[in-house]
């Protein structure tokens, strides 16, 4: 029997469940409240930044993952030091948990990146400006996901109130140009402790408000996923990374791909594989930290489609709209996360797989708009 | 939310959990043991036989299902009865309880059967023989599954035991021709209780010692699909079956199709519709008994094979071999049913999909014989 600990209870630990169920994985949960999206495979509740916490979960599994990343790096050393399994372990998370590091990270592996500059004044805040400018992206280099932590920018008293606390922030802003990207695309890579690499086919993302809304697998032509597949396997080896990892990634007008974010985990752009894909991504992070053969990225038709659920007010919670949703198109996946409602929350997504992208998305849409009981 | 009760805690229960999870829909398992292989879901362990215990556990649900046909009908008519909503209903299911009732019942409906009898005595069995001989088949009307209750007959001796308990047995035997058939079909078909229908394709299954072995979706041709399809939606309108319903069929030299046995539940011969099928029937079974609209039966590749993983010994728990398994096709898919080990028992199963069966089977066996530490 092989055991998981899953520390997080959100989307992500409740999509790893069925694949632990599938598997005859034993999945373990370290969830932060009673009723969490993963609560059917919680076995703890409590706070992930107690060592004494932690340490005791992690000792009743065979190896520790996250459903984010958000656990101080210095608790997981400590488990690690006593010999407990982390993945992705703390050398590789902590590039993900402060985009400063991960920055300079990517730069010395020679990957592209935008144009970037940490800062701690206003005075080099608006010297990047007027090289770059006249807008700028200043980020909070730990803490920020969905849009938080991250401004458009034009002057430094935009962020004076991340410079007044700039110590509490971790001594320094970045900053980033504004890269002129004619779309979003995203990497998703597997690795595991043999060095194996599993990579899926490049997709396209939508974002609205910063916030993921739509995925399409693979990434309409034409797009460079050649590119693609060696920088996100380039930063898994570079890293080490462990598990599933995504890479957020800018094209520009020119075909050329930089790097935006990462993800060491499961992530929004693969929620289209559960169907899509020969191996679903949350499959794919169990068989990487157990160091098992990773399976297939192959897709199981011509194109996949994600649409993300968000929650439109404090009443809606989705579920009540299926007998109409569902009668949209038979073929339609519906994915609940049993959240609570909440006006901008992922309360869950619809993925249609099929031919052509653009009636996909127009079918997801129109359940989504039932879903959200507009029509 | 929608609340689903599933009476029986075994592997259909176990498969029915992350089809729920998805759907955000609340499943509560009433199992007759602590470690049943659907102990995640289990909320509920006791006797489904007591009355109160049944009736308290449909009490904290919307309907009440399934995972086996063992639930004594008169039982389900006292929940009916208090406005409790059961499917499929004790009417449907008193068929699939009793197989003398369920070959009347099918005759009056004027569908194709072996020849068939009832019998009580040793005369009558040799009379049957003596017209059907040499070799007959006898059935237990209740209690059988997976070969048990079944035998094949030459001189009604070789019942006597069953003859010298027959009031326990219900009063009588059914006596059935020998079908001598040239493989066997499966039916899948789901209905709700607005009566929509969702038929799957017809699949060949291959059973061995009694047990299914192997699944082939969609049965390579030829085959009279249109027959088998008609068939199983008759069986479903005219017993009023909610839920899936699995028509198991022999096919003779000649290409006809003759009724074997029915489940009313999901069944061995669709678990290839997890991966194989725009949705599987488990998914299918929950949208069917909460008279949701019921989910495209498409198949997602032009073949799909299922191998069944039974027991080889009181020690092998299957998952502790996926490392050499896994190794074998990165795209199988494989299925643990966390049952203890036991020689002959149903453990988990492979799903391959793609395009030639034979490929498929050949690659599904030797993942087995890795699982099986054969290999």
């Amino acid at each position: 029997m092989h055991r998981v600990g899953v520390i997080g209870g959100g989307q992500l630990a409740r999509m790893i469940h069925p694949a632990a169920i599938a598997l005859g994985i034993e999945l373990k949960v370290f969830a932060e409240q009673e009723h969490s999206s993963a609560h059917q495979a919680a076995t703890k509740i409590g706070d992930y930044t107690d060592y004494r916490q932690l340490q005791e979960f992690a000792k009743t599994v065979d190896v520790v993952t996250f459903d984010h990343e958000h656990v101080p790096v210095a608790l997981l050393e400590q488990l690690e030091a006593e010999g407990l399994k982390v993945y992705p372990g703390p050398k590789s998370l902590i590039f993900a948990q402060n985009k400063a590091l991960m920055r300079r990270r990517l730069a010395e592996l020679g990957l592209p990146l935008p144009a970037w500059q940490t800062a701690s004044d206003a005075a080099a805040i608006e010297a990047f400006i007027a090289i770059h400018g006249p807008e700028i992206i200043v980020k909070t280099p730990v803490g920020g996901y969905d849009g938080k932590g991250v401004r458009v920018v034009s002057d430094s008293q935009q962020v004076s109130d991340w410079l007044d606390q700039i110590e509490k922030l971790g001594g320094e802003l970045l900053l980033e140009e504004k890269v002129p990207f004619v779309r979003e695309l995203a990497q998703l890579v597997a690795r595991n402790p043999s060095g194996d690499l599993a990579t899926y086919e490049v997709v396209q993302t939508v974002q609205k408000n910063g916030v993921c809304a739509e995925v399409i697998a693979p990434a309409p032509k034409p797009v460079d996923s050649i590119a693609a597949r060696i920088i996100a396997e380039e930063i898994a080896v570079g890293l080490n990374v462990v598990g599933m990892m995504a890479v957020e990634l800018f094209e520009t007008a020119d075909g050329h791909l930089v790097i935006n974010e990462l993800a060491m985990r499961p992530h929004n752009s693969g929620h289209y594989s559960i169907e899509g894909a020969a191996t679903s991504q949350f499959e794919q992070h169990l068989r990487a930290v157990l160091d098992l053969p990773l399976g297939s990225t192959e897709l199981l038709a011509p194109a996949a489609v994600m649409v993300n659920l968000l929650g439109v007010d404090d009443r809606n919670t989705f579920t009540e709209h299926y007998n109409k949703a569902m009668r949209v198109d038979a073929a339609l996946k519906f994915h609940s996360y049993e959240k609570s409602a909440r006006g901008g929350r992922k309360m869950g997504h619809i993925t249609a797989l099929g031919d052509h992208p653009a009636e996909l998305l127009k079918k997801a849409h129109s359940a989504a708009a039932a879903i959200y009981n507009q029509i």
